[in-house]
């Protein structure tokens, strides 16, 4: 059997020596263990990022991967540190909601125990660094077999998040922009479904108030600098600029609103 | 023998969920692979710097390493996605001569096969993230002994990037600035032999319009603030700054023309 | 015995080829080591900064690991290179004293040896790059297990960075900045204990010539925007804005000066 898998995901930043001392701690208690960078580039304190980035990236994953997650604006308040099961993945992560679009995704109830069990933290727990102190030992104890039961006591809250709701109605979605990616594309909180359903007929899309020219199925079937809507690989309506910069050239960003409606003929 | 290596080089940037969704779909088909990231910092969709950046750097990984390249400004349309082996290195990239700069430094053909055998795809192929969806699950059945053969037909043809090419005299190299490194070294596309054979006598360096001071072994030779030409780490012409930013105290950037000259005594 | 682990800690950028090209020559020689990427965002050619980043992180990792560092305003000068054992610690990095706070932690006198066995270096040596030519290759040998002693005779001197230290007085801390988080959060050189004492009364603390609002364990104690003061998870006074940044809001950086001190009541 390979040696087991934890993935970290933070905020932290490239240059932070936040990140290389979780790592140092994990591989301090499991010098077997297999590091695996998601990102640490998070945008600062985003727990409404953080949530979109889990639900997309964690399902690409087998269930035997352990992920570690911390972003974490409450750290050191009374604010719980949780082991969450949800649809066989296992993660471990601040009691933010970071994890509750994940969870959405799936039918089954998440299993949500509630890191107490000192004996697995750092002998000293800083106020300000419970990546280091609780979630890198925790990990490198679970990657060796430790039993996530004896962690502590099963949670049957936790925090959930507010994720804005689009507004689906057969003529007319109205969502908004819940993720910019590198390249400025827009991804929005409309499922790509009805807008696939939609857009059987005359379509008409506009990013705030700006009007989106064209359907396409992918970037390459438009002019250079074209707007086009298409479906993006998670399955969200999305909007881009054909080797352009969509949040730049509609200065759109998460929560501009997005709507698509069905146009007369 | 140890697990097999796998590198990861990407446009997605570090923020991205396009990474780790890759990273995820390679370990689920090959848990016991290596990932090794090389960048996903290339800029967005620079095919040359693409293949600077890989005839750079290739050629000090050892032949067993594969190398899934993604920068795709096509994706989605009717562009290849290659299997490549080139001077014993392997590659996955789409058909965008991406590895075109890598393969002339060698003197075997490269062996390039098409990737359209779907078996070994994601079973949902999106149309916008084919590196997902089809590079990365073949290098996971590639990296547990999958024959390349299986991938797909012999190609014959390929895209091939132009590249500016120097113009070489015995008393004068024209060429310009190819890539700026991250200390805002200019790296040129004038080969570090032909200027080692002009500057054995006194020779005139030039960015724009801008002289160059000193010629130097290493940075460390001159004064803080001086201008220097010297052969790069990769066997190039290299204009630098001691302790300073060429790119940004001489506005040069990739394209910016660089001149060496013979000077009169 | 799991395969042994190689971390990287350079200021190259993640955008370089210069990471990936260590990376190969490294996996090349020993395809077996694992690589764990520390930082390549350091600030480039900033001492103080690797100084101050290895002091905080080398000490979370076991120490079997090899920690590679290339931060080198010096390459291809006089300066040595050098294998360094610091509390058992071992790091292979340019002579330029960037191990030498890290060494300030521990009691016993570090090993230094200087690497002048050209047999474990490449073939060629840049003048540039020594990261790859030399430091990656000794990296790959000594991770197959090479006796240190091959490499090159013990010195007995090596550079000592400069690091301003804090006048502590029973009343009046005064340090200064010396790095500044992702977050903008400020940590300075006043060792926590100092602060902790001292602060047991009234206490005044300011950034320059701006007052800190509040003394806190932790960021989630006070209101959002308050300017308050903790002690950092390494241990140091941190002055920080609660779900802001202090760097931007107090204009300060590395060398901002901080004073505490007892206050009138």
């Amino acid at each position: 059997m390979p040696d087991p898998i934890i993935t970290l995901t933070t905020d932290f930043g490239e240059d932070s020596p936040y990140v290389a001392s979780m790592k140092g701690v994990i591989l301090g208690i499991n010098p077997a263990a297999r590091l695996v960078d998601l990102s640490h580039q998070l945008p600062p304190q985003n727990l409404t990022h953080a949530a979109f980035f889990l639900a997309t990236t964690v399902p690409c994953f087998s269930t035997e991967v352990l992920h570690v997650v911390v972003v974490d604006p409450g750290v050191g308040t009374e604010r719980a540190l949780l082991y969450v099961e949800v649809e066989g993945h296992h993660l471990l992560a601040p009691d933010n909601g970071c994890w509750t679009l994940l969870a959405r995704q799936g039918s089954r109830p998440p299993r949500v125990l509630k890191l107490v069990e000192p004996r697995y933290w750092r002998q000293l727990v800083s106020a300000t660094f419970h990546g280091r102190d609780i979630l890198a030992p925790v990990a490198g104890h679970l990657s060796l077999g430790l039993d996530p039961q004896s962690l502590g006591p099963v949670a049957s809250e936790w925090v959930q998040l507010e994720f804005p709701v689009p507004a689906l109605e057969p003529d007319r979605l109205a969502g908004e922009v819940i993720f910019v990616d590198h390249y400025g594309n827009l991804i929005t909180n409309i499922p790509g479904d009805a807008f696939h359903a939609l857009a059987a007929g005359p379509v008409r899309v506009a990013v705030g108030s700006q009007e989106v020219a064209r359907r396409v199925r992918t970037y390459g079937e438009a002019e250079p600098g074209t707007f086009v809507a298409l479906i993006s690989s998670a399955g969200m309506l999305e909007i881009a600029v054909v080797q352009g910069n969509a949040a730049r050239l509609m200065c759109a960003r998460p929560g501009t609103p997005v709507v698509a409606e069905r146009r007369e003929m």
